[in-house]
């Protein structure tokens, strides 16, 4: 039996799992029997094999390289998702204090994230775009931060909403500023050292599902009640290396990869800024040029690099563009069910190609269909 | 460059993750870069693609065969390994509750298992091996199970002391009898009905590390107090099919396989524990045959079928062991750090040949140093 190739691969616009970088997948192939040296796949080897550590600190080394993390803050590879980081934040840094956790809430993942905090202690949100529909991010005049809050949160790109954060939101210097950043990490250089823990699943721009990257600053590690169940307790991760218990070691292994392919291949975060932006654009521009037929969600400055959200005429218009699109190989376009309309998540590793021929398939719609 | 090979592969006799079958690797290297009809690579495919579900449904499909699971329980695929089912166990079964939960502690992973319960409630280990420094697993009469406990916990296979219940523990009629089946999964047939919740990670016989499948009683769903941790309630993961969020899907998609493995190339779990029992016999009879020589940490009937614990007279013959051992390519035989001695892992997928390989050579051992 032949192996299946790149010549049968769509244009895949899924929000996560998503499109990957063809010479990362290529690599994972070439080494899935033997790793070389390894003497077994990195499916078999030891999680405590020194080839293995090797590959878990190459991609913690890549991470902190690419974002500019110091010494001053741990980089944890864990299991869960996004979906047990909103119940860890507000366990290790609400529970038991007195204190008030403050959240900007965006979009979907911010309102689940602030339920689960609910969970733990005192939540307030300082920021919410319900009434607009979650179709922006707030301005810094939109909301006031406590100087005492046990932290403020936010997501930095809503992928249901395609609602993205430009920069960093204004934080009190002694609140620590928590970011979900699962759907945009990687996609551009970030201001680092205004964080106190930074969290991205890594199934959009940095690798298979199965890994949380968990960046979280050391002096906050010892807020946390010690009878958290030990799972949810940064500190047995960051005291043990990521390795408090089996690791998820083949995702790791694909994530380092990814990281290093951005390094090299890609030239860096700045230069994934770029590309990223030109992505976007192609579509926005016709989005822009036909406002009459493409309605997009977000307003033009909270617009995502990575989900391109918007609604055409009809739904008998969305049903025929997501058909004639399929035709052409453009792939997972439909928006997510909660919302509907169309979504084209275009995380890092989606190829300009992919972009231009779905751009150039838009417009050939809005002028036969306008 | 061209793709490592299956003829640079060791005999990897490691404790997890551990040796998988060949033709399972081939098939993942085979379908990497875009599954057959899928038009990406299951690393990129979304959770919620048809494809994928059909993935997901297959292998719960292939584990309710393979183990006799009724639609009395769900099967549910998680993150997090035996570790956070330390806790979740408890969080779901016993807090909030004025029960105790009863433990029977036959080594490391038990004792793990009771320390994270008892942040959640009462707790009792019934029985402990402790003053034999857990060489054996108790007979019925050993412990005296409450008839009103929260629920019955056992390890069925003690990785680190290589001690392994033959039988499930009797257990009184109304208590839920819950097993951590992390090491020993899929490795013979169980009698399913006496279960309320047999959990595995999946990184010893059933995949890849990432992947813990969690097989519950549906009536114990609704124990749980609703304020936990969302990931945590198992409630979340059984009304939502295992997508209450992105699952752990690559690591899925290769038990999934691993479970057709031994249903069809291995013929079903009674010949995969006849092999297993030829597997270790050749190990135990060279043990047995070199008494003043070997020392087998298991008392006889406690002996496991996946984890062969032994020392040899002294440090340095353990260490001109392990090297005479890497030689022949027999690696990772060294026993857990917190233990020491010799452990030869001989998980399903460890063929023949690799035990008969160091059951040879630790009888050439014997006879030269002896």
């Amino acid at each position: 039996m032949s192996s299946s190739t790149t010549a049968q691969r769509i244009f895949n616009f899924s929000p996560g799992p998503a499109v990957l970088p063809v010479p990362v997948l290529q690599e994972v192939q070439d080494e899935m029997m033997c790793l070389p040296g390894g003497g077994c796949s990195i499916l078999e080897m030891s999680h405590r094999d020194k080839q293995f550590l090797d590959i878990l600190h190459g991609a913690e080394a890549s991470l902190r390289s690419l974002l500019g993390v110091s010494d001053d803050y741990a980089v944890l590879f864990l299991q869960g998702g996004a979906r047990l980081q909103f119940s860890m934040v507000a366990a290790n840094l609400l529970r038991g204090s007195n204190k008030t956790a403050e959240y900007l809430v965006t979009g979907s993942w911010g309102k689940y994230a602030i339920a689960e905090a609910a969970k733990e202690g005192s939540t307030k949100a300082i920021f919410d775009a319900k009434a607009s529909n979650y179709n922006h991010v707030p301005k810094a005049g939109d909301y006031s931060p406590s100087s005492d809050a046990a932290y403020l949160y936010y997501c930095s790109n809503e992928t249901i909403q395609g609602v993205q954060f430009a920069d960093e939101p204004t934080c009190p210097k002694d609140v620590p500023l928590v970011c979900d950043a699962s759907s945009d990490f990687l996609c551009r250089p970030i201001a680092m050292p205004k964080y106190g823990i930074l969290y991205a699943c890594a199934q959009k721009n940095a690798g298979p599902a199965g890994v949380t990257v968990v960046i979280v600053r050391k002096d906050l590690l010892d807020r946390a009640p010690e009878n958290l169940p030990g799972y949810m307790l940064y500190k047995n991760h960051a005291e043990n290396d990521s390795e408090w218990n089996t690791p998820p070691t083949f995702a790791i292994y694909v994530l380092g990869k990814i990281a290093k392919w951005i390094a090299g291949e890609v030239g860096g975060l700045a230069a994934m800024k770029s590309h990223n932006e030109k992505k976007c654009a192609a579509i926005y521009n016709v989005i822009d040029a036909n406002t009459g037929f493409y309605s997009g969600h977000a307003n033009k400055d909270s617009r995502s690099l990575m989900n391109v959200t918007f609604r055409l005429p009809s739904d008998e218009l969305q049903s025929s563009f997501l058909k004639g699109a399929a035709a052409l190989e453009l792939e997972n376009l439909g928006g997510h069910r909660s919302v509907g309309g169309i979504r084209a998540s275009i995380y890092n590793a989606m190829p300009m190609e992919g972009v231009e021929t779905l751009a150039s398939y838009m417009q050939d719609f809005a002028t036969k269909n306008g």
